[in-house]
């Protein structure tokens, strides 16, 4: 079972403060990258898995979408969710994505934002995702890059000049990270790039479109300290269809 | 244009030293690997660019391949190759795959081991591939993982508790890269696994599969010494369909 790391009153406290927590979709700078993925949400019936906030599942909502089904494991994150309005054509649920079965063929739209890298039994719930689409819906979704959850440190380490050096480590052993990250003990699942495929391939998934993201020259100019992210990429975005 | 070190005496001194230049194909780690992506080879037409010595094209020719047709850009690689032997069903031609075009609609298969991370116009010849395979047709191939071509060096560093950590730098700055590897001044192409996708989906490709090769547990049993090259992938394997 999935640690919901997110109900631990450190961590979501830490969280809460997050730019992602306060400013939403606008304060996660991935976010141009990722609605860039996006078929047209207008009209489309939409799930959002690990909703959280309810940040995209708002957005979704105000682009025309037909219908949201926001899915959470955390009770804090779906009452803060309900809490800036639930109202048609919003639904929230809360359920563990590692059991929850979305209803087959009811959904356009599969969203998922650095959720899926919590998640042991990964393979099962793309499945399951798979059976949830039309035929011709898109899954959408982030995680964070393998390079971020391949080592056990995931920290910068100072190279021969002082420049930031990122550290891979047991890029191929894959499994269980346990990290610190706003609370200590924070439980990751390490994937390669080539088992978020393989995974995707298994379920019935056509690849479309991969995206190693990292900070574009303009997101740096605006924000320097940002500069050495760029050494590697920090999230993976795909864009997959059924 | 490309660099054709091969045809560096330097160069070609040290490369025909190598494991998989005296050992052939069973001399390189990752061939089984790279065999298994294979579709079946007896009565394929079969393009191997980048042949170096020959030993996929006399490979083939010993699966049955219908023909094999090698291209190199070295003129002492092809010396080599068919002072092997180029009898039928196996023909050598000398040409840079910058600009090669081979005959379209011609070939069932298409392969390259370890040559495309040299090329810097990588997406023309990625188009000419296509359109010399028939439809169903596979293109198989193999580069440097682009973690090896990422960083200006290329080499492990120390960490803090004595353990190897491979440094990732300028992932995301994409471009030249001139690295000592068995001569000075070796030019190579660094891409990200999202930019070789890219290539591929815009050539008209569609990804099959993809592997971010290390050695197996096996190979390290045999070769203890390897054991650092599980830290991060080696080579990357992609198959791909037209």
């Amino acid at each position: 079972m999935t640690q919901n790391i997110y109900d631990d009153p450190e961590f979501f406290d830490a969280y809460s403060r997050l730019p992602r927590s306060r400013d939403g979709l606008e304060g996660a700078p991935e976010w141009p990258s990722l609605r860039a993925l996006l078929p047209p949400v207008a009209r489309a019936r939409v799930l959002d898995l690990g909703c959280g906030y309810g940040w995209f599942s708002r957005w979704a909502r105000d682009q025309g979408a037909a219908s949201v089904l926001g899915v959470d494991v955390s009770e804090r994150m779906i009452a803060r969710a309900r809490s800036e309005g639930d109202d048609a054509p919003i639904t929230y649920v809360r359920a563990d994505l590692e059991t929850y079965a979305p209803p087959p063929g009811a959904f356009d739209l599969a969203y998922s934002s650095l959720a899926f890298h919590y998640l042991d039994a990964l393979r099962p719930l793309l499945g399951r995702i798979y059976e949830a689409l039309t035929d011709g819906g898109s899954l959408v979704f982030s995680v964070e890059h393998p390079l971020l959850t391949a080592p056990d440190r995931p920290e910068w380490v100072e190279g021969e000049n002082g420049e930031a050096v990122w550290p891979v480590r047991r890029y191929l052993d894959e499994g269980m990270r346990r990290t610190d990250w706003l609370a200590p003990g924070v439980i990751k699942q390490h994937r390669t790039i080539e088992t978020y495929l393989r995974l995707l391939r298994e379920a019935g998934f056509t690849l479309r479109e991969l995206c190693e993201w990292g900070p574009s020259r303009e997101q740096i100019a605006a924000q320097p300290e940002w500069k050495k992210e760029r050494e590697r990429p920090f999230f993976l975005l795909i864009r997959c269809s059924r």
